[in-house]
Order: C-alpha cells, then structure tokens, then sequence
C-alpha cells in the first residue's frame, strides 16, 4: 500500500497459479483491468526474476482503478498495477551479490507493477525473508514501510505520546509502528466505530470517535487530550481533510509536530498560524526509503503483528483474461 | 518589535526627558494613547530599576493602538505599551548578581509595557550593552531577536539558500541575521519596490517584484527559482498570507523547510499535502528566547548593522498628558 | 546506585521500622558507620518531609564507606550516606503544589543523603509512585535512570545494535533501558559467568566470556562482532578499564558511538586514533537528568522489570548505634 | 593536504610544464622519487582527463616519501603521490554530464596520485572553478574540506567558541574554516611562535603559546581558558598528541565537544574519564566527504582566503627523471 490511498480499501492479498506464459493484471482505462501477458524484460546482470506469490491492494491501487489518477500521477498508457508483494526468486543475474540502496517505485505511472505471475527486478531492490515471516506478511512490509518512515521522520520514542487522525489501513499501521518504536500511548480517532474497534484490538490505549462536522472540533480536540492524559507530543493525520488536520494542529502540544501522512485534499484550509506561534511543526512524508529491513525486523521478533490486517485471500485465475479483482 | 506585526510600521526610536515623576505611554482605548503616571512596583531583591533610554514601535504596538488586540491577545484594562527598549540601570535590588535564563513580553496584555521614564524589570532579564553598542542598536535586539529565533529553528549557515517573503521590518531583519548566520544566498520577494530596494542595500543577493494575484503563484515561483541559481533550503514567509505561504511552500526544495513567521491570517488556505509529499516540513516560530547575548555579539562585532533600520526619531513630550506619537 | 560505581556490590534495600526520633546512617571515617540521631532542618515552604522505606546501596556507598571518597568527591566531615531511595511523604509544605525540575545529588559530598529514617526534600524533585510500582522498584529509579540518561544521549533506538562492555548492576540495568529502547540486539560480555548468566536471564541476546588480559583484545573484538551478527552501532563501556574501552572503540562500527559510563580510571591508555579516524565518537554521561518519570513509565507498563535486580533485603536496626550494614 | 599529516610541511603548489609523454612523481622506495613516465588507463565513458596545473604538498606526502607508510597504510609498490591539485579538462568520456557523490582518495596507496602532468579521472568528482578562483587555490580545496568537515561534524555556528590546538597547516586551515562557518571567537595554541603569528594574521582571536611538557597542562588551560573569556564549546585538536589531547579535554568546558583531528598516534593516554563525566564529547573525523562545493563557494565570496597559505612555489622539471621535489 503506497501512504496516499485515502480511500478505505481493507487489505487483501493474492496468490497466483503457476502457468507458462507469464501475465499481469493491465489496468486499460477508467474500470477495466485485464488479466493480459506480460513479457518480461531480458534479465540483466543484477537482476533478479522473481515469481509473485502474495500481494496487498493499496488504496493508492483503487485509485488507480477508479479513475487512472492517484494524486499527481495519471495513468497514460496501459499500466500493470500493484506493488505491495513478496514472491520467491527464479533466476538471478550473472553479477548478482547483495543488496545495497532502497526506493524504487513499482506501479505509479510510468513503471508497471507487480500484479502479475512474474516480474523482473532489480536484485539489489530484494530482501530476503526469515523463515518465520510469510510470504504474505512479507506483502505488508510495503505498507508497514510508510508507518516506519513517519516514525522515524517524527522521532517516536519511549517518551512521545501519539495521537493517530483516521483508523483506515495506513493509520493502523502507522499505530503498529508508533508501539514499535516505543510511544507509551496511543490514541486514536475515526468516524467508524468498526475501524476504531480494530485499532483497539491492535493495541490502541484509547479510541475517540468523531464527526465529520468542522464544529465539532474544539470539543473533539479537548475529549482526544483527555483521554490522552498528558501533552499529545506527534499528531499523525493519516487521512489529510481538512478537519482531521486542524483537529491535529490544535490537539497537540507547543513543541509538539503533526506529520501529514494522507493525501486526501491538495489545497487545505487550516488554522496554520496558531500551531505555528506554539511552535508546532508540520512535518510531510513522501513514500519512505531504507525500510525493508527494519520492518522485516519488527514482524521477525514479533514487535509487529501484520495478520490481523490481512482480512481478504483472492485466487486470481490467470487462464482466462477477466478481470482479477 | 515581537512578530506577530503583520502591519508595515517602520521602525523608530524614541528619547524621554528626564524628570521627577515616572510616566508612561498608557493605552486606554482605540487610538486613545496618553502620557500618564507610572507608579512603579517597589524593587524586589532580584530587579533593577531602568531609566528607558530608546524604544522602538513594533507591529504589534500598531495593532494594540488600533484595535486593542494584537493575535489572540486583547487589552482589557489600560497598559503601558511598549517592548523594544534600552535604557540604563538606575537602582539594583539587594540580590541581584548576575543574568540566567530569558523570555518575559513587555506590552502584551496582561504585562505592562516599556514606553515610561522608568521601568522596574527583573535583573536577570537584563543584557549589558558593550561600548560600541548604542542604545538605539541595543532597543533594536528585541526585534533582531525574532530573527535570529528563526535562523536558529530553521539552522541556517553557510550551505543554506534562503528565500524570504516579504522585505517589511522582520523580512529585512531576518535578511540580516540570515547573512550573520552564513547564509550563502538570499533572495527577497515583496510587492513594494522601495522595501526591495532596502532589502537590496541591506545586502539581498536578488530582489523579486511579486504580486498580490494568487493567480501568478506559478510564475513568480519559477522566478524566484531562476533568480536563487540553486535549490532553495529554507523559505521564511515573513508575512503569512495565502500566497506568500503557497510561494514558499511551492519554491522550496524537497527537503527542504518552510519556517512561518508572520501572523495575517488564522485561518490559511495553501497546498500543503504537494509539499509535505517533498518532505518540506513547516517550522513554527514562537517570538525567541535566549536571543540577546547573541544579537549584542552580532552588533558589537559588526555582523549585523541595525542603524539603517532605524529610520525615525521621536522625543516623547513628558509634561503634558497628550499622545506621544 | 550513582553511576561511577566501579566496585560490584550487588542492589540491597532496606527497610526501616517507625521510630520517635529520627535516625540515620552516618559515615564517620573509613569503615565507620554510625546510625545517629539526623536532625531534621525545618520544612521549608517548597519542601516534603519523606518517611524513607526502602533504599539501595550503591557501588558509590561502598567506595565511600572504604576510603572516604568516590571519584573527586571527598567525604571531610560526617555525612549521611545513601541515594538510591523511595518513601512515603509525611508532611507538606504550605507552598507545594506540584513538581517542574530535576537533577540534585544526595549523598555525595556535601550534601547528606537518604539512608535515614526521615529526610526533608524539596517537593518537585519527588515523583509520585503508581499502585503497581513498590517502593522498593521505587527506589531502583536511581540506578536505572543511569542507563535511560546513557540511551537518550546515545539515542538507542529499534535500529541500533547495542554492545555492553560490564555486567555489573550498570551493565544490566543498562541492559534493561536499551531492550526498553527498542533495541534489537544486544551482546553482553564481562569476565564473570555468573554476572554473564544474569544477563542472559534478563534479556541479552549473547553473552561473551572475555579475559582481563589486554592481549586478548583482537581476539575478543572478532568474537563479539560476530556474536552480534551485523555493525555495532553503539557500545557502553560501563566499565572503564583501559581494556573494556579498547574493547568497545574497536568493535563499534565506523560512524558508531561509544559512550563511557563506566568511571574506574581517571587516566586512560586507548587507540582513540584509529577509532576517531573511523568517526566512532566517544559520549560521556554524568549521571542522569529527567529521568523519574520515564523510569516510573517503564516500570508502570512492565517494559522494564528491575526486581530481579533486588538480590539482598536489611531492615536496619534503629534502637542501638551499630553499624547497619 | 590529507589531514593525518601531524608533520609540519608548510603548503606548496607546484606548476608542471607542457610536454608530449605524460609523466609523473613516483614514489619507488624510502626518499626515492622519481619522475617517471605514467601511461593512463583508457578514458571511460564516465571518465575525463585532466591536466594538472597546480598541486600541494601535504604533511602525508611527506610521511608516504620518508617511511613509505602514513597512518596504517603502506606504500607496498612504487605509487605516484599528490592529492591537492587542481588543472583543466582536455578530454571528457562519451557519457560524462555532471557532477554527484563525492569521496575518492589519491595518493593513498593502493591508489595512485595526482602529482603528475595529467591523470584520468571520473567526471563526477571533478568540480568547476569560478572564474575568481585560481588553479592554485582550487587545489587548496583538499586541505581546507578536512576544516569544512570537521565544522560541519562539530557544528560550528555564531554560537560556537572555538579552541584549535596545533598552528600548523592544517590547525590554519580550521582557523580559516571554523571563521566560515561563523564561530565569534578563536583561540589557537601552538609551540611555535612563528606559527602562532601566522595564525594571528589569519584571524585568531589570540594566541596561546604552549610547552611540550605535559606537567604544564593545568596552567595552560587556565590561560586559555581567560583567553577565550567565556566557556569554550568546541576544541579541534589539530595535532593528536598526549598533550593537546589532554589539553583540549580539560579546558572545553561540560556539554562541550573535542573533535580529534591530528593523528600523530595510535594509542593515547588522556584523562578521557573527569571530561566524560561532565559530558564532553570525542567527535573523530575521517578525511572528509561533500566538501568541495562549499570549499569553492568560501573561496568565490572571499569567506575564506588560501592564498596566505600558499608560501613556496616549484615548477616541477619533467624533462629529466630525478626527484621534483
């Protein structure tokens, strides 16, 4: 899941048969995604073929499916989607040793994705996973990637009280991630009483359901500072309306930092200057960049438990040419 | 000057006249400033006595005279105005030793202001001016401070391009500690050629004409960037409007900062999620502390020159009961 | 227990029984240690009075009960000795409200400490203990603030790899704060099995048996790094031997940290070229500030469990003036 | 000048003569060099060729031509020295089209120099003179990155008072960068009074003549530190022996910074523990990495001055084949 998808998609994940021609999901226009051959790029010396076996639709994907556009990228040409996936290596390029430098994008215009039986990729773009991670957790890592970013962009640690805008699949995460890197509390505020119930079990300290009515927030931000006990040091809006973010800017303490995570609005109207002459900072995130390891360490020793986000399991018939999803 | 003066007041200096009984520029309503009695407290064991010898008008003392308010602040009661100040000590209390830690606001409600004969002030808040260091310079380090705040929040030296929208008395002084910060460049922007053409005496690398149309953010933006030859790290919009703010926000580097000083508007309509998706994060100023031993050591070494700030010159008249300015 | 504690006195606490007048431990020369009457000063008005129940003893006690110093505090008149305590408050202040500042020393010359029946403290710098925390964790807060004070300046986080040179008390406490920190991994070595095997038991991942013999250095750093399986990004010597430190600056990553709890030498013999050549910067520590409530914190949610660390309980006896240790 | 040159080779530039065989200063065994033919490896895509016009001597130069070894590596085969130069592009590879990452050492075996009439080069670490900057001082830009680092690795700001000890080339060039990067006040020690006074053309605040005789530590501290007249915040120690090390531990002043820049030795015996425990920092520093830009930029707006430092000039004889030097 690319952070952006402010729609509400739960997280799936795929698994593919095994067959000879290798085909993809190609998105061709608003709505129509085909199930097409994808002939692969020859393989060159540092990369590596990889069969997908698992892969997670992100909003960012939807979006995509919706409408050809995901914030500022719009979809030109036939384009293979998906890039939250784990697959097992095939083949491997003649100078292929290890891995080095991270942040490539599968799946934003212009570069295809991952929804497909195989791709090519480079090998220095693949982590290994431990035998006790799966192959679908493994999927999440690309999600729980942007979670891991904004923590350490917003430096969570044993003595930085969060409060998380939007319990949608990114702002679970980015709560799995604030409880890795030590937040001693969490809250977390919704509309959706089903998502808030969720975040609770994930380890929530307390759920605060809100409105979508502007007026609402002065009492919001008072009810989401009492039940957080003491000063609310990092806000992460991980939706990006207006409301959500002006609840975060008055919510936190002088000092404090909101991060903005979701991207739902381009221009927003916010009470900017008040938070600012209190000397809270806004903090942006783009995607994430040197994560995999980390989250791979995190679901290795059991600091971060994705399962209970893998909520869907779709077989994807790769022998006719429907759509997939 | 604190900053929070989003009025275009230039900056002066006044002289008092010595006399018997202490008095003061008293604010008692709209536009309605008289020269009164100030019966000062009796000395503590830890204050001084000052005989106010200079003072600038900030901004904010515009604000309070014309509206009884400045920000969220409202004067509810009559208040001596005044905060840009020097003078020299009169009477010191029996413990006063030496200074420790900063930050208490002269003039704004609930605080009496400096605009009187004398004050009596806490010494520890107290900075001795070097010889080379008037007392028209020294009143300036109240306004200077708001400066060197935001190059410190924003860590401004010598591998930072600066951008600085607005050339009004906290853009120029922000140009002048941005220079004694190292900055390598910096390019200033406003819609008033005179101010350009100070900022360009004070030493601004390249002045940019703008307007008050939104609708020539684009283009002013790629102008600004042109006239920078390189990536701008740090905007400082010194004024706080929609479009100040969505200029710096749309000319700065990813990664670089936005830092937001000035206060004209609450509410701000600007597109923040296309800049926090470059990682500009935006920085908030809260006045300054710990600011005046480092402003005195930019005057007295020359690193900053505030005398062409200084453009007028009032002596206030103490015998009578009228308005001062 | 005073970081600085080269010696290896295992954690004691003590309790002490109601009495009508108050006592305390008062050392009098090298190895002479009375319970005396303590004279209590009046209650100032910031001031609580504390019914001391539980206290540690200190490697620090023990080097002041030796010889009469510790490191270059030295004791010249009688003192009472003890710092690491918890109590119950028995009396207010008129002016106490609640707390704001840390950081003051008891115990060490000049300054009286808490191994008494009854001492007067400054308000604020008393931390309310929740119902799931003993007074005798309580008073473990001394000691373990040592190590959070060493994880914030080295900013031990979920992706630094951590070496511990020293199972001692510091060396496990330290132990503790680094898992508390988020830790991933974290090797141990000391030249005592037995300090080793507690280790073990409270959470490190290896423990690594070294000598005493500087020869062994080489040998030892290739055992450790190994042991650690990828960089050492940070090493606390909680030592201080010219051995321990060589230790760590060799096994520690480039561009890693070494950080010098440990106060056994004054002057010491290390290759602090090659390591600053390879940017291994060397932290000191002194002691610790603002560390209670985070302390409080960990103990609060478990994240830290201190009490195997509490081996040996004395309840002093207050009727005679014997010795009580 | 690669620093680690604790000898005392004062800087020399050295221009070549046209000629048809490229030659070059080979270093064949202790104090034998010569002057050599040098056939160039092939001109890749990536690559330029550059002809030499100017190129400095460092302290390491010096060390490599007397012991054929400087720090831990060793000159194993006949190897052409040089690494401050400076010359022109006559030839550029098919693919070459800016410059990125910087940090490739010359001259350091087991990679061969620049002292030479030309030497092929990747483009991307070659960088562009100004048109107000001579050859002569863009080979000063090696020397003067080890300053630039160094101020960037211990933060040099307006508010950083600055103790360098050594006044050799290389405590100079610290001089001259910790000047740049806007410290107020620079106190310099040396042994030598010829040096001291270069020194205080340069700019030193003051001048602190210093012994070799380590019992004279204390005293000396309490000189510079009164030279300086407030706490000394960073100390660079240009030289790396017992006693400037001791030195510059003692007198930085708690919460203070010691940045080890000479490597005159391997093991040193400091009194590393007292400027630990009131958390004065080691900062090591390798070479340097990303400093050209800067160095240039210093040079360009005249913040900084070499020419000073260039003190002899030798036109290197390529005609014959005996030592240049």
């Amino acid at each position: 899941m690319a952070h952006g998808g402010g729609g509400g998609a739960d997280l799936m994940a795929c698994k593919q048969e095994e067959e000879v021609e290798n085909k993809a999901a190609w998105l061709l226009g608003i709505k129509t995604l085909k199930i097409q051959p994808y002939h692969l790029p020859p393989l060159g010396p540092l990369d590596v073929k990889v069969r997908i076996k698992a892969l997670g639709i992100c909003g960012s994907d939807v979006h995509h499916f919706k409408t050809m556009r995901c914030a500022s990228f719009v979809v030109k040409k036939p384009m293979v989607i998906g890039h939250e996936c784990a697959g097992i290596i095939e083949e491997v390029g003649s100078e292929v040793k290890s891995l080095a430098v991270e942040m490539k994008f599968f799946g934003s215009p212009p570069t295809n994705g991952s929804l497909a039986n195989k791709v090519v990729h480079p090998a220095n773009l693949c982590f290994k996973l431990p035998d006790n991670v799966s192959l679908e957790e493994g999927a999440m890592c690309e999600p729980l990637s942007v979670g891991v970013h904004a923590c350490r962009r917003a430096q969570i640690g044993p003595e930085t009280n969060v409060l998380i805008m939007g319990a949608g699949p990114i702002g679970l995460i980015t709560l799995l991630a604030s409880r890795a890197f030590g937040a001693p509390r969490v809250v977390i505020a919704d509309v959706d009483d089903r998502r808030l119930s969720i975040a609770k079990n994930l380890g929530a300290d307390e759920i605060i359901h809100v409105s979508t009515n502007i007026q609402d927030v002065d009492e919001e931000v008072i009810k989401i500072q009492n039940a957080m006990g003491s000063g609310i040091d990092v806000s992460f809006d991980c939706v990006g309306y207006n409301k959500t973010m002006t609840t975060a800017l008055n919510a936190t303490q002088s000092g404090g930092k909101v991060c903005l995570i979701g991207l739902a609005l381009t221009e927003m109207t916010v009470p900017l200057t008040p938070s600012a002459a209190r000397e809270v900072d806004v903090i942006g995130i783009f995607r994430y960049r040197n994560t995999w390891p980390l989250c791979i360490e995190f679901l290795k020793t059991g600091k971060i438990d994705v399962k209970p986000l893998i909520t869907h399991r779709f077989r994807v018939l790769t022998r006719g040419g429907g759509t997939g999803l």
